[in-house]
């Protein structure tokens, strides 16, 4: 079966975003520095248009993220941020032609229609849980697997029900000491993991779970 | 000048004991799953008086942490725990022949005279300040190294001065969920580190950060 597959880069302190996360700043204070491994590499640039840039260690882990996936979940403060949506929809973080380039599915408790954006990415709003959300991303992957996107919340839940098969934390060398936490709600949940691979690379540690079922 | 290094098992949500530490259970409920990758070891049993035990990738990072190292600064809960000193000072966690085998400065706000074990262990108590105690135990070291024992709390407050040279996170990839974590005081202190080795090994990986001054 398509496997669910979750790379995410984390602060050494825990922190997958900055405080105060914005429309302007999605990221949260500090947080970009959470991907300033990623912005030179020249697989980064290809992957929004863009050309040029580096080869280094962490290019072969980021063109593995990107290989054999066919849709995407993620969840709704990662389209569009925490009480973004007022009574007239708005089109989240990512622009006319956001780089996912395949079915999003997003897990929801607001229904909305379907949103096509340019370069091949739609939008599905799914309101009936992240196993729903899951089961219409492998339909829609036929075959390829799925990339868990974020953010914190529904990756938590993802990783408690035992849903993710692979996990790639990028950890940064950094403390941003506040923001979204990757497991802060897990309480003592029976979340079992090995280390399958660890690779230094400039400004990251990329380190690749197992999640144990 | 002789470098202050610090290692220390974080498990991956960021603590290094579990919830509820006391007496009894001094590494606090689940904690003791930090500490499962060095048991087996021989070099771990060899430095607590044992003999047997396996060579895998881990004895070598555990190898380097007891080399050179010719005194040790530590905080008062890692000598004996919080709130267990009453009248009648207690003798700590470590018994009658402690694994330090050197001298052992423990930072704490409570004068007390030092105390000399059996097997070259003794502790020393420092009421004037982290600074304080470095000095002591750098002098006490006589050209070798300083380790900085824990816990959580001294940690945080030797890495925001500036003061640890070396850290080498153990990072094990359990979730605690709750207890004492490793950098949960240090606000947006501008701490800059560098990661400069990363070891898989069973049940863990050892992760080297330069501390950038």
């Amino acid at each position: 079966m398509a496997r669910l597959r979750f790379h995410i880069s984390m602060s050494l302190d825990g922190f997958i975003a900055g405080p105060n996360q914005n429309e302007e700043n999605p990221l949260g204070e500090g947080g970009e520095q959470l991907h300033e491994w990623a912005l030179p590499l020249a697989t980064w640039r290809a992957s929004h248009g863009r050309e040029g840039g580096e080869v280094n260690a962490s290019s072969r882990v980021l063109e593995e993220s990107l290989e054999n996936i066919g849709a995407t979940v993620m969840g709704r403060n990662m389209f569009g941020g925490s009480g973004a949506w007022g009574d007239e929809p708005w089109e989240g973080w990512w622009g006319e032609e956001p780089p996912f380039h395949m079915p999003v599915f997003v897990v929801t408790h607001h229904p909305r229609a379907a949103v096509a954006k340019q370069g091949g990415t739609t939008f599905t709003f799914v309101t009936d849980g992240i196993e729903s959300a899951l089961e219409q991303a492998r339909e829609a992957a036929a075959g390829k697997d799925v990339a868990l996107g974020g953010g914190a919340n529904v990756a938590q839940h993802y990783l408690k029900a035992g849903l993710i098969d692979d996990m790639t934390i990028h950890l940064v060398p950094v403390l941003l000491g506040d923001g979204a936490q990757l497991f802060d709600k897990l309480g003592n949940a029976d979340v079992r993991l090995e280390c399958t691979r660890a690779i230094e690379a400039p400004g990251v540690t990329h380190l690749r779970y197992r999640v144990v079922k």
